[in-house]
């Protein structure tokens, strides 16, 4: 027997994608957002939703470009430190004592002590309502060779983080339970 | 030290979506989604990127409506063969021997055993290249009450699955390790 929860965001898991940008002056900001992913595979790009009240958002519009850090489980607390100030009045790099790096591809920086980024140009920029939805396209993906194994990134390296809507919560990604495109297999 | 790794879909986690859905005739159908995810808070809207080849991609453009459920680790194996085989010759609630059920918000079909569903209404269509973005806005979040906890779904409950782009792998979601808007505060 199903319950009705009433029009709300809930959908599980969500990503914890660390957005860069720069400011007209070239102030390097970041920010933390959950509503986001892939969302198309050729061109290969990824979405994140923003308000506009955000600094990011503006920085976005300008400079037509991103990037997006995934915090490891140990950087947890400068990505939720990311998502609770805003870059308006602070520098939060400073702040968090991490470093912002040049991306060498786009016009936009990225968290260097993050283990993985993707570099983004902004290709599509659609109005949802509270947020704006901004498609880049992504023009590198870049990893420390700390979080590689045999096949790529090793998922039990990288230790990402998951977003909990709802409850509002982090969680760690559990084991490996199934090979897609080969589970489901009925012959 | 990192790593270019070239300009892939590459993002962790993403989730597993399965996408319900009406034909012309009336015939429910359902597919497997990962690029996808929430893409706005007021209205609640979520996003998922389908190919054009899709059997999805046609009724959903006709009948402007559709269902995300989520299921539980136990449905691994139906959740990933309804990504293997094509709606267009291939009864995949039969032959998975799960229920499709109307929903009573929309006009789509939802898997009945799964433990979570969005309902939604078509609002926007974005083409991205080899993928069209649909943007539906929530209408109903329905869970089973054996996920539900004190604080709405639990998650130990539902036991959702995560899908890992790269390794084309599902994951268990691990433990809580930190709550949002919290464990980042400096003061």
């Amino acid at each position: 027997m199903k319950t009705s929860l009433g029009a709300q965001t809930l959908l599980f898991p969500a990503p914890v994608l660390i957005v860069g940008t720069y400011d007209a002056a070239g102030h390097p900001n970041v920010m933390t957002a959950a509503w986001g992913g892939i969302c198309c595979s050729q061109p290969p790009c990824i979405a994140v939703s923003l308000r506009k009240a955000t600094r990011t958002h503006g920085n976005l519009t300008a400079r037509k470009a991103f990037t997006v850090s995934l915090p490891s489980e140990d950087f947890m607390r400068q990505a939720d430190y990311f998502g609770l100030v805003s870059g308006h009045d602070t520098d939060k790099f400073a702040a968090a004592g991490l470093t912002p790096v040049r991306s060498d591809m786009v016009d936009a920086p990225y968290v260097g002590e993050f283990p993985f980024v993707v570099e983004c140009r902004l290709a599509h920029t659609f109005e949802l309502g509270g947020h704006t939805q901004f498609v880049g396209e992504v023009v590198d993906v870049k990893a420390e060779e700390s979080v590689l194994g045999s096949n790529g990134v090793d998922l039990g390296k990288l230790k990402p983080i998951a977003f909990v809507p709802g409850s509002q919560a982090y969680y760690r990604l559990g084991p490996w339970i199934g090979q897609a495109f080969s589970v489901g297999r009925q012959d």
